[in-house]
Formats: structure tokens, sequence, C-alpha cells
């Protein structure tokens, strides 16, 4: 079958669905940048719905949508009997997004079937594109909510009572609204026999290594923790550090400590503390009380579980020797997701047997990728994002890049519809 | 002269004025803490003020007003070509302040005043009992505006220009709409023989250490610096720890590095870190910028200066160690005010005199007495401050305290008065 192997996605035409996409919603910064504003389920999000599933309906695709509001767009296999084999992402964003982070796993999707339909190329198994309801979160909490929904991790009732953070609306009341509330059950009474993602990498590690494709391995364990200290509000001129009970000292203390923790550890851990506020917040007042976040990430449960027992060893030494009281609060704890070895291996062949330059990586943030890999052997392909920025204006992919990961794909569902 | 020596201040009518001076601007806290706001120039301002020289005038003394709005009540002494003594403080207040922070030392200036006349002793200098306007500076900067204009520190015409951070009110006209813009000149034409002034200590020294008295020896020298550092934002998630360049954990090696030069200079220095801000402020974004300011005390300059230079130190090994840039801001800087020794000396020989405890100290926080100290010999006198509290509602400090700290005030003003 050379005539397959010698198949390419037309870049041209994926960027211009991106393009298309991202000019609903669109949002410009003052030096050129292009981004993009579609909450889940607001009116933009049901523009963008509307125009991915009109190209959809155009390339002769079956169109379903389920009771959560997630849409399926199937060629169908030659033979029926066989499960078809997915890909998608989403194509909602966060207030202030990019035009590539979840859109370019869809569009490139439907680019491969276009592709394959102007080939003439059938496959055994079908090939579904799918688009995830509120995968950012940034409107309905949890995050990958649609995904969830989908493989039986959240119940369909209690996901539809959700309520939007910023305008306190009913998920289930926006979802009929936009006219997103579709008749196929949720959970899906049938899942598919692969899924694979694209996704831009959202981090700054394949463009700093010269890297063309990463072969995601699996996704980082989370564990956020926010942290309120009590102390003493104190003068800043009249108080001796003797009579000190700080607790901007103890929340620096804490900052300086997960980076340490993330140096003792190594590997994958990363430690991030992105929130930090004190009370009053005056020059010359020691603080009463300080918040913040800790954010600890590794690909190992063992390793994370290490790393929050030694974050939680530092409070207590840091309580005791300032005499401040530290409140624990969980904000979020996931366990790390494996990828299917085989699928890994699949996208790792692939990519090199196109001429690409690789590296395994984990990823760091959450994809609907994660939930799909509870139902089916699942795998994710990441592309380079420029100076590693994502949730951001200047979120940006270069078009070669863009065409690279979508070869991928074509050649990893390819092969698994032939599977 | 026994009968001068056995004088004691009444402490009833020292506490009836602090409370009825303290209705003005009252403000209440959940647990029955009676605070104050009387903001500079405001129409609590000028309530308190029209109480105070009601008072003043209640006692016979000459009641004169300079083009700042000092205030400055004399009783005459006997010999009419010596220079008076001068005793006073403030009456505004922060705008969650308490009512003992600078009311005490007018309050008591007027019951030494009243002790004298009632016990019919005259002196031969007069005694003169000021307040000054706007020491705290919370409404207008900067802060002990009116003593630093009556020493000759800062030009009249510049300091009635001045706007308010409220509501941008220029300070001339808020001076004359409450009627305190007076006819004497600034700087004054002449100062005073000498200058002490009774204080709450505003800090937990005198409490922590059971003492009666503080002996103030200086103010210490102030430097208030802001950082404004600058990064890399980045996801938390997909970002190694290698590649980042994070202003928040930078914010946090200051924060901890402010502690240990406090440590490791020792003696009176003291470093905080009050304020500290990061953006955009998410728990799984590394920050791209923070904001945070350090405050440095010292009662003596060089070792201020070394303070200063280990923290610059520290900043530029960490601006480069993270691949961050630091725009640092001088927001203040005051050298250290030393006191006259041998009214220091007056001080605590009085004080042990009266059989009370003593300890000498700096004081952390600025007064009126530092700008008094540039034009004759100044000394001041500490009462402890219950828990350090101050600008404050739960401000406090027990009427056994008052009272010898007033009878302290009352021999050193004595003592001045008959030298």
């Amino acid at each position: 079958m050379s005539d397959v192997a010698a198949l390419r996605i037309d870049v041209d035409r994926l960027v211009g669905r991106i393009e298309a996409l991202g000019e609903i919603g669109a949002i410009h910064g003052p030096n050129g940048e292009r981004g993009c504003a579609r909450l889940a389920l607001t009116d933009a999000d049901r523009d963008g719905r509307d125009l991915v599933v009109a190209w959809m309906a155009d390339l002769g695709l079956t169109v379903e949508i389920d009771s959560i509001g997630n849409v399926f767009a199937t060629r169908p296999g030659s033979d029926p009997t066989l499960a078809p084999v997915m890909t998608g992402s989403h194509i909602d964003t966060v207030r202030t997004g990019g035009r590539y982070d979840g859109n370019l796993g869809v569009l490139a999707g439907l680019e491969v079937v276009e592709t394959l339909i102007t080939a003439g190329v059938a496959t055994p198994r079908g090939i579904t594109v799918a688009f995830f309801t509120d995968e950012e979160g940034a409107r309905f909490a949890p995050d990958m909510l649609g995904s969830l929904v989908y493989v039986g991790g959240m119940g369909l009732e209690d996901a539809l009572d959700v309520r939007a953070a910023d305008d306190g609306a009913r998920l289930g009341d926006e979802l009929a609204r936009i006219g997103y509330a579709g008749p196929l059950p949720c959970p899906g009474a049938a899942f598919p026999h692969r899924y694979v993602e694209l996704h831009i990498e959202q981090g700054p590690v394949l463009e700093d290594d010269g890297i063309e494709i990463g072969v995601v391995t699996g996704v980082q364990g989370i564990s956020w923790t926010e942290l309120t200290i009590t102390g003493q509000s104190a003068h800043a001129g009249t108080t001796p550090m003797r009579l000190r009970h700080d607790p901007g000292y103890v929340a620096a203390e804490v900052a300086v400590s997960a980076r340490r923790i993330a140096a003792e550890l190594g590997g994958t851990q990363v430690a991030t503390v992105g929130r930090l506020e004190l009370t009053p917040n005056l020059v010359n007042v020691v603080a009463n009380s300080a918040t913040l976040t800790v954010d600890l990430r590794n690909t190992d449960e063992s390793e994370l579980q290490r790393a929050e027992a030694l974050l939680a060893s530092r409070l207590a030494e840091l309580e005791a020797a300032e005499g401040v009281t530290i409140a624990r609060r969980t904000l979020a704890r996931f366990e790390p997701v494996d990828f299917d070895p085989a699928m890994i291996d699949t996208v790792e062949a692939t990519a090199r047997t196109l001429g690409y330059s690789t590296q395994r990586m984990p990823s760091g943030a959450g994809h609907d990728a994660q939930m799909l890999a509870r139902v089916c052997p699942t795998a994710m392909i990441f592309t380079p994002s420029v100076h590693g920025l994502s949730h951001n204006i200047a979120e940006y992919t270069a078009p070669a890049d863009l065409e690279r990961g979508a070869n991928v794909l074509l050649h990893v569902l390819l092969a698994a519809a032939r599977s």
C-alpha cells in the first residue's frame, strides 16, 4: 500500500480552518497577537460549534450529539461491525486563549478525514472526529467535564446542574439554549476501539530541545493545595524580629521550599506557587495572614506523594518555628494517567517513519485523552508551542509543525482503523 | 522642693479626656474594641481640634496657630525672656486607628499643665503643649508634615499644595476650610528650649520585657524599596523547572533573604516584606511579574547601609540565577535620629526616681519628636502597648501605664522648665 503510506494532509486547508474558527470570539493583542475567547456554552461557543458541525456535514460525516453536548462526526468504515477509532479534542477556550489549544486536535481530525476522502482511501473501521464540551473549565468547573461525563466519571445530572463561575447560569440550561443538548446517552453506549489526540504542547520543552513531535506517554498527576497562614499583624518598625509571627515570611519560605522539593525529586517533578496574597498587604505592616497555592505535579504517583510529604513536613517545621497556624485545603488531586504502551509505540514509530524527530514526554496539562484512557487504548501527539505559551493570545505553532503533527495523526489513525 | 517632687498627675482626668476625644470619629470593633478615624483636616479632625483647643482655653492657656495648622498652647513662665519648653504630639489618626497614638502625648501635656495650675506651681520657663498637623500622613503625604514644616524641613507653599490621597483635595484648601490656617509663620520664628514627647510604644517590647517606661534614645533610620520583578509567564504543568524565569519564586527568595539579613546584622535591624503581589496570581500559572516591598530599619546608619548592600547583592545573584529583571524604586529613606544624651538621661533618671522600671530603646516608628530634634534638645517617653498593637482599633494602654508615662512627662517638663 505505498499509495497510502505516501498520503499527506493539506496544511493550507488545515490552517485555513484554524484561522476561520479563530475569527469567532477573536481577540487581538497590541503587538498583532490573534487570540480567542470562546468560553464554554456561550454564544461564541455556539457559533464555533455551528461552524465546525457545518464542516463535518460538508464532508458527509454522520454528526451525533450526546446529552452533555459532546459532538461526534463519523466517517463509516467498510466493516460496520467494528468499533470506530476516534480522534478529537475541544473547541472551547479560556477567556484570553489562543487559536490552537484544542482547536488543532479537532480540525486536524477533520483534515485527516478530508485527506482520506479526497484520496479515496477506505478503512475497515470508521473514524470519528469528536469535540468535547467544556474542556477548559474556565466557565464551568471541573475542566474536561464533557469527556469526564462521556466516560462515566461524573453523572450527567450532576454535570447539568453545574453553575457558571461568571454569571451563575446552569450548565444544562446553557446547553439547551445554544441547541447542543443531544440525544445520545451519557456515559456513551459504546466506546471507540482506540483514541488518539493531537494537541499543542503548551510548554517549552520541544522548542527548547529542537524536537518536532512529542510522543506523549501520559498525563502528570496533579496536587493542588491552598494554604492559609495566620500569624500576628505587627508594626514593621516597632516589632523586633524575635517577637514576630509573620505569615508573609512563612509563605515565602513555602515558595522557596516548593522549588527545593522539585530540585530534590528531579525527574518530572514540578512545583509552582502561582498565587500568593498578603493581608493587609502594606509596606510597613507585618501581615496577619497569607494565602498561597502550591501546585505539585509528577508522572509517578509515589513520587508525587513524596513531594506532598516533604511539603507537609516543611509546613509543620515552619508552623512551630514561627508560631503561626497553617490551614490546608485540597483544591485538586488527580493521579497520573499512563497512556497505552502499544499506542505510544505506534505514535513514535509513525513519526519516525515520516522522518520527524521525536521525544517521549509526559503532558503537564490535563487533556480529554486522559478521560478516554479510562475506556480504550489511548495516546497523544504533541507539536511545539512557540516560547511554550498557551492560554495566552500570543499562543502560536508554526504551519510546518501543524503539518507534521497532522501527518502523524493521519497515519496513526489509519493504522488504528485497520487494526 | 519636696512639694513639687510629690506632684502627680490625675489619671482619671487624663483618661476622661482621652475617652472624650476618642468619641470624635469613634469606630467600634466586633469585640468591644473602640478605635478612632480622624484623618488629617477632615471634619472629624476639625471637631477634635476644636475640643482640644476648648480645653486649652479652659485652662487659660495662650493658644496660637501657625500657617500649617500646628496649634501651640502656652502657660507662661515667670521669666518671659526665657524660651518655653514644649511637649506635644498629634491628634490626627489613621483610617482604622486607636485612641492613644498621638492623642496621649497632647492630652498628657494638658494634664501636666492642669496639675501645675491646680498645685499653684510656677516655672521660670513657660510650658507649651502642641499638636502638629498631619503626623500620620494617611491622607496627605509625607507623614510628620506639620512638624517638618514647623522646623523648616519643607517649604510652607509646597506643603499647602499637597493633594489628598483619597479625594485629591489641596491641603491648604482643607486647612482653610476647617478654620486652622493660622497667622504664625513657618518655619517657627523661635524654637523651644527643650522638647519632650510622651507616646505609646506601638510595639511589643516593653510588654514582653515587663518594663513600665521606655527611655527613647532615637528613631530608627528607614529604607523602603519597592521591587518589580519581571520574568516569563508559563504553564505550571508543562514548563520544566530548568526553563523557568519565575518572579514569584524570586520574590519569595527576597523575602527569605530579608529575614536572613536581619538575623545576620542583629542589633536593632528589622526587615519586613509586608506587601507582595503576583501577576496574574493563578494557581497553575508561573507569574510573569511580582511586586514587593522591603522595609529595612536600623538605629545605626552604617548598619542600615550594610543591610541595603546585602539586599542589593542578593538581588543581583537572583537576577542572574533565575534570568529575571528586578527594577528598584526607593519609596522612603531617612537616616536615624539620635535624641539628646542629656535629655535621655533626664527621662531615665526621672522615671527611676518615680520608682518605675525603665529600658532604653529606639523608636521603630516615626514621631514629631524626630523633627523637633533638628531645632532643640529632644527626647521621648514610651508607655507599653498591649500586644504591641497600634494603627488598629484594638490599640490599648492600661490606665496605670498612662499614669506612669504622664508622671514622667510632668517631672521631665518641670526639670526642663527650671533649667
